[in-house]
């Protein structure tokens, strides 16, 4: 059994790591830490992690007995821990934003605050783009949510030289903004309605420029909502075509991208995509491959933003990392309904 | 007092117009048909409206007592009663989309069916818009839902010639479907998920391309989505700019073109529209007013579907035929939280 | 036009206030007062309330020009302010726990603090049993959401000595919490759950007592739940027959009991009271009236806990004390659906 | 690898069943039957179950070649098929009614049908209560959703005569009325709501009765409720004390009863079970162990219903059939947030 830590690991992201890796085949958790619940008892802040006997401890960074360690810390936190770690050996996944970035000045733009981990690199974790980076990395960078769906969604397009212009319009589930509430999660201000926020600026939208803006000079925007779900995001790619293509061509371009990925799953025509089918799980459904007659492609994705846009997604990571099998832990279906 | 009746008034349509109305200062309610209901308590079917004294009856749609009748019937049906009702003298307000097309082979290809009254021309019933035609009008061609929040959106944009391209992403609350379950409308498919339909070729793009259209050639494309919503249609309308322009030139040209407009409500600079504020009232919220770096224009709207979005507006143009005052009986806020 | 005015208007209950007061034919609003958004326009508090020409200011108790004011402040604060209202003339409707108990050691024994108010009595601001105490006061202690729908489904039984035990099991939609963020009311912790909490020891159980308590001696038990839903208090009350009646007999005790009661709707046989129906109305919906074979007799009531639960029975109060029509300003029917 | 196969497998148990059964570490499914989706791959009604190779068929329930059979059919079907099933050798967990009742009378009565499978008998399939008659046995009827929270919150209560009567009031998710449409589970409808039904006479009440009832002569009643939550059942248990006893009595007798087991999980002092801690899993959550001045005890528990409630506790049934453990294919944790 790989041993594995968790840092920071009283968040949601942190109890999805838990719920996880507490039945993956191949790992034992060594350590939880919580400087806020140091001595508590997991199922306290986690109340469906039950008789895990994990409590939550202080260690710092260098005193974990772990082949991998997640760093499930906010953003500027991440910098500060990581190079600790990696030197005493373990490799890490890392869920904040803080490595994400080729370009360190579009960190420090989009983050408000200077990145001050010099040495040490990351590498972009979305395996199905960087699966052979990702096997030789000491440190992972796991994307945000909101890149992943739309990455996903729309790197075949941009692969292919086939839009110049994409525009990604998300709605995603409150468990986004974290265990801490707020008047952005107040139940009445999000039930029975939807939220468009950060409209034309969202930092999400340059880690999603990042990844889909290289092969050509496409135009990338992006507009999130907050809606009334508890997990998942739900993406609508809005792409304008160069060339007329057919939505046969379309729908080839990405069988033959996604051709063997384990996680993703085209929809047959006629099938839509729905949150519930991967409410969960580390799956990604993609579907829409519809072109309407101003040229437009629609593209849809589904993810859990807790799971293949957080915590599954690492443990995919961890598992490659690791040289074991990349869906360890990660086989159950979606919990539709 | 005059006197109005609601032919169809059984669904949620029905229902919002018996809810305001009976509230209406000027008019009294003389009857309300429904073939299947007939002789059957406004209560059984609208739980809400008691002791109306109101009961549905079967009468024909020549055998009403009314100066205005509102047609709350499917399409293709209102273009067999609408041309009796006109003859009895009485206006008419439709809801169904028989008469909103100028373009009757536009509606043919839409709606699938032949449009078999060759006499009478509705007035596109969006006051806002036109409000001096609707003055002049026997009949009365209420909007659909999406393209009230899509049209109000972006018109402004068009009608100044600022944008060559509109994506209208639209959000549904699912009273839209109407009163009848399906599949579509099971609980346990729509909570906590996000549901795209007809992502390409919903007819309700017609209507949007038909009234966003004509200034100029602009691209207009629809998405809608069927979200975790009762009431309510949030719009996101991604459009492109043609020459730059400041967000406060942008402003200003929503500010002109809606200056006095007693339902439609601009939000100050950093308010986001809520479903919440307008539900169950006439009111439009319309917000966003952002330019993002590719010149994409981001501009927000949120309607009641049911009120502004189909019986208040309805309500709305009967105030206008019957020339009292727009807003009489229309004055309630939204019911927030 | 006589002049209301409302302390501590930022809340739910005050934005309810101001929702109904401003369409109130005969009252007109002077003051609004709130000391943290002291000079902010009220629509930048309650979004849905737009141009109202009305703002926050911090004014004294006493330096309010207004008929009657509501409190609508935290418990503990009113005993504080009342009195020097009362001392203008001006009379008050509470909408806090402070005037609601006749023995004032109960209401330090689940208050947890002193009363320090030991000249004004309130009226129990329940109309249907204290209208005509209310006509004739000068301080009215607007009831408490959940004895609201509580008392009301209830009373008819001890007032006619047919139950020796009551079990009131209630679901409370999260507005009742108010409009400040905690973990409680947190989305991720409402949305999909149900949530029992004090669940044998709710201060409201002492105000259910007093009212059902007093004719014989009655077994009050209540247990509250926090239910996915943004308005509403549903009640099912379980109580235990002392001598076998029918149906039949049931139902007429209640007719009897609330006829003319122009808020209070009791079903017809087979109807059951939903939420919906009384969504943002101050009607009351009485249903239930079935025995089981146990001798149990289960009643179900509905109220919105922000209108007849709060704001509307408030107004409902003023109405009375100002001897105008008791239903003027609370006419408007349920937003179903 | 044990066989297993499902007949109806087109319904939500049947899914459930599948997500389960497919990453189960000792059984393969050979066959899902379905008449109406005959030759239609698994993914096309249950979209989350993808890749999986199954394919719906119409087999003869005698033509399965299986070591235990699923029947996830009607009420009044299973028991025209499970006596062919049973002649080839096979075990069978049945999802119905028809063989939950010891007195075929009560079937009948409660069921509106004669019951016309004389010759076999089921286990009450309720591991907690009836492990032991279960490994012997060939038929296991699967206790009804709401049963199975109700019984095992109020069973020791009753075991040792601490009360004299009960009663359950239990709030269901929507899935528990299965996979298709209608008013009752319309979207508009249910959400935002709380709609008690069947308040005195909901037919799992004469299965709670039978298994509460036996040891004394214990008052039970039952009010169940549909509240807008996809999965779960969330059970109050208001009961009577005959005597006095401490709390700390009252979770000595849970803890003595339940101890071991593993499916069941007592909250510590201060804890709420909440449904999304059990959300697709098989836990149970017990708390409450309150007791309130009237001598009212309060028992809490949640399950999900169509794990615990339905397919998971099929599978336990089947894993103690077949002689493996417990809890296998079973582990998971429940999905919270």
């Amino acid at each position: 059994m790989y041993k594995v830590a968790i840092i920071g690991a009283s968040g949601y992201t942190g109890g999805e790591l838990l719920r996880m890796l507490l039945n993956h085949p191949e790992v034992e958790i060594t350590d939880i830490t919580s400087r806020q619940y140091d001595g508590v008892p997991a199922h306290k802040i986690h109340p469906h992690i039950r008789d895990s006997g994990l409590v939550f401890n202080s260690k710092e960074p260098d005193e974990l007995d772990a082949d991998v360690v997640f760093t499930a810390t906010p953003h500027g936190a991440s910098m500060k821990i990581v190079p600790k770690i990696l030197e005493t050996g373990a490799k890490v996944v890392d869920l904040s934003g803080d490595y994400r970035y080729r370009d360190r000045e579009v960190y420090e733009k989009w983050y408000g605050m200077e990145h001050t981990d010099e040495e040490n690199e990351g590498v972009f974790g979305l395996p199905e783009l960087y699966r052979d980076e990702i096997k030789k990395a000491k440190l992972v960078a796991n994307p945000g949510c909101f890149p992943t769906g739309a990455i996903l969604s729309s790197y075949p397009l941009v692969k292919n030289n086939l839009v110049d212009r994409i525009v990604i319009d998300s709605k995603t589930g409150v468990s986004g903004a974290g265990v801490n509430p707020s008047s952005t999660t107040h139940y009445p201000n999000i039930a029975d309605n939807i939220n468009p926020y950060k409209i034309s600026s969202h930092r999400h939208m340059s880690e999603i420029q990042q990844e889909l803006h290289g092969f050509e000079d496409v135009k990338v925007s992006f507009t999130p909502h907050l809606v009334p779900v508890i997990r998942g995001i739900q993406t609508t790619s809005h792409s304008f075509l160069i060339e007329d293509i057919t939505t046969e061509e379309l729908r080839e371009v990405y069988e033959k991208e996604y051709d063997g990925e384990y996680f993703i799953k085209l929809m047959d025509e006629g099938e839509i995509p729905h949150l519930s089918s991967v409410r969960g799980s580390n799956f990604v459904h993609i579907g829409g491959f519809e072109i309407d007659e101003t040229g437009r492609v629609v593209m849809l994705s589904v993810i859990d933003n807790l799971v293949k846009g957080a915590s599954g997604q690492a443990i995919q990571n961890m598992n490659i990392l690791l040289g074991i099998e990349e869906s360890a832990g990660l086989k159950h279906f979606g919990l539709h309904p």
